[in-house]
């Protein structure tokens, strides 16, 4: 089965944002063991729209657009996409019900634009958005197969997940799967990593080997095909146990799975809560780990110490060290650490103090130098790192890597 | 002139990569002037590519093509771009002489793959490769134009801005340029919005209006085209002033600045300083106040308190408030933001407490629900809010609300 991935949207053509619905949709539906071979961008324009889906109706057996579902002027896909089946629009009562109970709990009167969104061709399966006020469709016709997505991500991707692989996977029940595993290191440079498993690379067919640097991380990418599901599984799990016998030290999970959570179910198995003193992050360690749902049960609370009054009065760093090796030192990193830790009377401390620039660095102490300090049960331990990049960038490596520092202390304890 | 960018590569097409070079090239090319309407991504097949460029110098006058100028089997862009123009390729000495420069600079042999890269179609225009073995093409045929770039991001860059821009600039002699301003707008919906203004987005044609809505935010886009930049400049000016009118209270910058930044100069220029009380959004909003570069002028400190007991021991929460409206209540937020502002003697206080979910709701106080107060020498407010999505994105809006509120709270003072 030939897909054709249609993504329209004006910001698209004048390069404003970068097309990640594309490579989120292109991705899903490889794994599914569908053909991905055409992606076309076009505007909100009839006429070159209607134009790109004639050909990508031609070319294709399955054509998936995302955006143009809202309820502006300019959001056309649906109704190009009917016109070129000959379907009618009419309004679709659940829909309309739906946005306005969206409306309602969002505390404002629906507008008259956002009736548009709830006319649904004759025929559709309507495809209800558990994220905003657009409903999807599949409009099936003559074997050609027709699927309007929304354009923000976050409802496009809940509606693929929910309701787009159901639906595939039920009417063409695919003869061969294509499985991937993707094992998540940090604390290993893409070069170490890739020198670590050159050969398994150099020789890899099927399963495939990919290396993809992602910001504090490497993720190694496992790709089977396969004729079933387990026979995948087992591809995957040779060259998986090969690899972990390398670099297993530096994997902290697979697939989706983020280091906070794999750092709270370690705390959660352990029955440790924690806190976190925070200067240089200004809170962003702490957001992360709270990003997982359930994560009041260990994470108790945190003091942003930015200014070294703060550090003085909550931390209890005492002002020579400050005033003697400064801020940003070991000295003052443990003294957080400790800090929080007593104050909270938690099991574990966190204490990071760096600097994240653009200003503010000096030959002695540069720009992106960073020390996280941990405390607990086993000691108090110190870190020494030297990040780069931008401001943000610094900050996120800053708290990738005391996660990573948490993950490897609370395993020993 | 209608340009076409045709990206190619089974990276895209398995969405192992996000396609980075259509969205650069597509903003290059905006600029100087030229209506990019299609951008189409295609595999490194000889009959697929060849009806893809087919179709993309029917409807438009330039196709610009990335990647699959390599040394491998797989690289065919150029040879196929020439068929289309009935030209063949001969080897180009030049071309050649530099491929082993490059690979004697690298310290290894010329691979005899390499020698492919050197042949070029007869009257191509050669666009030298200052970062790779890769040299682009240009060809011209009929008042059509192919021009061929390599794939690797940065080589591809290096050649559009040294070869490609002067050449279309000289070629086309640009008589128009486009510009563009981003109207960033808080607190109000799409739909909402669009009502405002609709009589505007149907008038429009030139400057064009668009809306996107991204997390937290609406922007509103003008786009003008003009013979010179002051004059698109002056067409945008009278079409903003015209906006602004009417949501001039939403707008809280223009193009790239953030909420966080737009807050922080407000506080810098009123000499304010601030401390922030975080329960559900657990850092996020002191975090995003720290990503601005020298924040530490307005931001001294913040507590995380996510136990109760933190909203107790650290900002004297009354337990009686706790035990009869609990934590998630106005009153809670309320003594939350006034006594974060007294622990650090700040200008303002913030105080956020709310539920993130995705458990912990219940029908009186429902996933989503958060209450932000804020606290200064104009007394304390406090705002209900309701907002929906997964844990995550109820953080991201929570703290996008709260900059808002802070935003109007520190200008009316």
């Amino acid at each position: 089965m030939v897909v054709e991935i249609v993504t329209t949207g004006t910001e698209l053509l004048l390069g404003q944002i970068v097309n990640l619905n594309a490579a989120y949709l292109a991705e899903g539906l490889n794994k599914l063991g569908f053909d991905v071979l055409y992606q076309t961008t076009v505007g909100d324009n009839r006429d070159r729209m209607k134009q790109a889906l004639t050909i990508a109706l031609d070319r294709a057996d399955i054509v998936i657009t995302s955006g143009g579902l809202g309820p502006t002027q300019g959001d056309i896909t649906k109704e190009v996409s009917a016109s070129l089946f000959d379907k009618e629009l009419s309004l679709h009562q659940a829909s309309l019900d739906n946005i306005k109970e969206i409306c309602a709990f969002r505390g404002y009167p629906m507008a008259q634009n956002n009736i548009k969104q709830a006319m649904i061709p004759d025929g559709a399966i309507v495809l209800d958005n558990a994220c905003g006020t657009a409903p999807g469709i599949i409009l099936e016709n003559n074997g050609k197969v027709i699927i309007n997505l929304p354009g923000p991500p976050f409802e496009m991707k809940d509606m693929f997940q929910k309701k787009v692989i159901p639906y595939l996977t039920g009417k063409y029940g695919m003869d061969s799967i294509i499985l991937s595993r993707v094992l998540n290191t940090v604390g290993i440079g893409e070069s170490t990593l890739e020198e670590s498993i050159e050969d398994l690379i150099l020789a890899q067919s099927n399963p495939t080997l990919a290396l993809l640097a992602r910001p504090g991380e490497v993720i190694v990418r496992i790709t089977a095909k396969a004729s079933t599901k387990k026979e995948a599984e087992q591809m995957i799990e040779v060259l998986e146990s090969e690899i972990r016998n390398r670099i297993g030290e530096y994997i902290f999970g697979t697939d989706d799975i983020g280091i906070e959570e794999v750092v709270g179910n370690l705390l959660k198995k352990k029955h440790l809560t924690i806190a976190c003193a925070e200067s240089c992050t200004g809170g962003l360690l702490t957001s992360r780990i709270t990003d997982v749902p359930g994560s009041s049960e260990y994470l108790y609370g945190s003091v942003v110490s930015y200014d070294n009054e703060v550090k003085i009065s909550e931390l209890k760093v005492p002002a020579s060290i400050l005033g003697s090796v400064g801020a940003v030192s070991e000295e003052t990193a443990k003294a957080m650490a400790e800090g929080i830790r007593s104050k909270f009377n938690t099991d574990i401390g966190i204490g990071i103090t760096g600097i994240a620039g653009p200003d503010g660095g000096s030959n002695e102490k540069p720009v992106g130098l960073v020390y996280i300090a941990i405390t607990g049960h086993s000691g108090t331990k110190c870190y020494k790192n030297q990040f780069k990049g931008k401001r943000t960038a610094v900050k996120y490596r800053a708290t990738q890597t005391a996660l990573d520092i948490i993950r490897r202390y609370v395993k020993e304890t």
